[in-house]
């Protein structure tokens, strides 16, 4: 046996952006089965899961679920308030201070749902696309936070407790750029132009171009010298 | 200031059964001003939510939300599932195994909305009534789980990443037996009558009387020598 992953399952988030999609096409090339997992939580940027299903069969994905609740309910942030999208910010801007777009708890929401899917499937391994590196601000994208919840899922699950099933977090893009994160999606043949980032597209779908997300797009489109299918003009 | 919880706002975890109705009453006690949070989540037993709003309003709760979503795509559980409930177990067979009613990951995933709608509210303070005694069958009813999950949310949130709230996930039934719950919700004059805690109650909420939850709440208002006004004969 030369490659231990042949045949294990494992869940992938998949929110229909460039990273996630990257990190499902890595998780394929690491030979798992992958079953993605996208959620409708009331974000503006709903679109983005129109595009989720058919980026998960053409990534290769064996199953694709979509859990719906509504984070409305709690409100305070721009991703699913009537606050405003920030537009046109620096670099500088963007690190400064956790942006309006942050969502209370959200990863921690994806990941528990992520747990659940895989005590069910009996997968151990979970994917995420969070990264730290070019966008500091959200606290729950950072390294400490996803170690702070394997080691929680490990003491949540009938799985981890009996010793049947050892839950690891997988974010291969957490230290990675932007520009690395394209020049891997391009190696692995991901299908950019069915991915959107923008927090705020218009109601065809098209990217703002202006959002720190867009922002971020953009400059690591450029970086790779690889072009983007999907670049607002 | 005698009392330091004065003023301060916690979320409650409020399924409509007769341990998270006493952790409110217990919260509200300790001078907690009390946001409830209930779920729907294709649970069989859905009865139970239909009485969430009454408690909450008669335990003096500040707000109540219900968060919907729907755990029945992952299955697996008697809960959710059309899996049979257990009935006439005693207690050798009940604590012998982690039971079919076993929902995965469910308590990570209410305590993740917990954590969501607390830095909404900029609440630090989280109560859940899981027990851990009458039930050991459940991994996520335990105190390692508990502090696990404690440490995890002070990693995830933009409060606790900034050092302005350091998170705490009350349990104050976790090491208590059913009679000293009751005991302690009688003299809280949490309503009982209001309450329901069986897994497959008929259309119009009456208790089975035979499942787990009924045989542990009909033993624990025996040993605490008070009648439980809903009680199945």
């Amino acid at each position: 046996m030369s490659d231990p992953s042949a045949g294990r399952r494992a869940v992938c988030l998949l929110s229909g952006g460039l990273d996630s999609a990257t990190c499902l096409a890595i998780a394929r090339r690491e030979g798992f089965e992958c079953h993605a997992l996208s959620f409708d939580y009331g974000q503006r940027h709903r679109i983005e899961l129109d595009r989720a299903p058919a980026l998960a069969r053409s990534l290769g994905a064996a199953s694709h679920e979509i859990v719906r609740f509504d984070l409305r309910a709690f409100g305070h942030s721009a991703l699913t308030d009537d606050i405003a999208v920030p537009k046109s910010r620096d670099e500088k801007q963007m690190s400064a201070e956790i942006p309006v777009t942050y969502v209370p708890a959200r990863n921690t929401i994806f990941l528990s749902f992520a747990l659940a899917f895989a005590e069910v499937l009996g997968a151990a391994d979970i994917f995420s696309g969070v990264n730290a590196l070019d966008y500091s601000g959200y606290p729950d994208c950072r390294p400490e936070f996803i170690r702070a919840f394997e080691t929680m899922a490990n003491h949540a699950t009938k799985a981890g407790v009996e010793g049947a099933l050892r839950t690891k977090i997988h974010t291969p893009l957490i230290s990675l750029t932007k520009a690395e994160i394209v020049r891997l999606g391009h190696e692995l043949g991901v299908p950019f132009g069915s991915t959107l980032s923008c927090y705020d597209p218009d109601p065809s779908g098209r990217p703002c171009g202006q959002c720190d997300s867009c922002i971020l797009r953009a400059r690591g489109f450029d970086e790779a010298g690889v072009i983007d299918p999907v670049r607002a003009v």
